[in-house]
């Protein structure tokens, strides 16, 4: 998609064609500094409402940019209303999880503390920087949304019914995850849920699987990673039931 | 299947019930530093070829670790017939790759140089480590192969003939993961091949796509990292060809 533009930056304004746009200093340090890039080079802009728009860079200094928005290049779309409900990890692996999340197009990312969880603590503004960079960088139009971490009993005590939950149930017996999910109706408000690094405790997994609007599904033979679970359940996800199928007809294919 | 021990270690030695197997100096030093462990400490080994069986450490000092190994718990197996071909990447992001890789079970790793591969150095000796981590903690009683690297074209020059090559063909249209590799054959030797962060050469693509044992496919409308567009398609390949549906029934399903 940015095909002619240097870089990709997610603002907050609104994007007008001739309206200017402020960026953040980060941002315009990234340009200046880090890019490289001048009066006159092109950018390309997104806010999550207004789509795709190229933008000129008018000034650019130590104290901020002058940025101004040119013709609209792609609409306004959303990904699939696919959330994620994850146990929170270390450091380096929550940030793995979040770009990589961002990139399979998750629509909101909901960090969950479970029996076993041993991290107490999330840092959301990190996590949310995380989710617009990966947003910028696989040309998404939209940011997924960063919840606040709440207790998974919580979050399931608040369910909304219309919702299905794909539980991620490692080390038992659950229905093969494409056959499950080829059983779901696409297009419809689902989640993927996955555990800690020690799973989930017996009695909490126990309760999961009563649950009407949970399908336990298997992630095979080996036991994953948590930030590895769940980039292996989110692109099943999208192969199967989200927008990686969508608008295929085989008249699209490379020819031979 | 690591129930009753606190490590699990892969070995280069023979096991053999009442033999007494080496370890490395930083097996020893994480046997004894890092997870505290002592003589009478049970452990668990296994080398890729004798399945996995428990091991009692009967002496560790710094100067080394004598462990005995004790009855076979499980029975070796393969993992699937799977290859990964990746263009190389800097290297977090490759080590990431390393490990992800080998939690889905990959059988062999082959770093291939592209005409847009933008790293033309790989430490295979830090990737073989890594590799060899990441089947200690996903519980695999293999660990993959990682060969050195070479250029694509050589690879494809040097192709077994019966070996189909599913192409990650990111910006063109391919036919979606999930519907190629549900019209090939199950259980069959096949090899996943990722491109650069720049994607393939257009010439470079319009040349894989002629071989008549490639098979593009497309991994969804966002643009993903060489290291996302990885473990998704393993993924998606494990759960739709490989050993994620194995031996399943509908009588294993946890019970609601």
């Amino acid at each position: 998609m940015t095909e002619s533009c240097a870089a990709r930056l997610f603002v907050a304004a609104d994007l007008r064609e001739n309206g200017a746009v402020a960026v953040t200093d980060e941002q315009a340090h990234y340009l200046h500094h880090v890019l490289r890039l001048g009066p006159g080079d092109r950018i390309a802009l997104f806010n999550g409402r207004d789509g795709e728009c190229e933008a000129r860079i008018e000034a650019l200094t130590k104290k901020g940019a002058r940025i101004v928005v040119g013709r609209q290049r792609h609409r306004q779309s959303r990904e699939p209303d696919l959330w994620l409900l994850f146990a929170p990890i270390k450091r380096q692996r929550i940030d793995i999880l979040v770009e990589k999340a961002t990139e399979l197009g998750v629509a909101a990312l909901h960090p969950v503390f479970t029996q076993h969880t041993t991290v107490d603590r999330v840092n959301i503004d990190r996590l949310r920087a995380h989710a617009i960079e990966a947003a910028e960088q696989t040309e998404r139009l939209t940011v997924p949304t960063v919840h606040a971490p709440v207790a998974l009993v919580d979050a399931l005590a608040a369910w909304p019914n219309h919702r299905r939950l794909i539980l991620c149930a490692e080390r038992r017996q659950a229905m093969p995850i494409v056959d499950a999910l080829q059983g779901l109706e696409p297009a419809a408000a689902h989640a993927v849920l996955i555990g800690p690094e020690g799973g989930f405790a017996d009695a909490e997994l126990d309760g999961l699987v009563k649950l009407p609007f949970v399908t336990p599904v298997s992630l095979g033979p080996r036991v994953l990673r948590t930030d590895t679970a769940a980039v292996a359940a989110l692109a099943c996800w999208q192969a199967v039931l989200g927008d990686w199928r969508a608008g295929w007809t085989s008249s699209d294919a490379i020819p031979a």
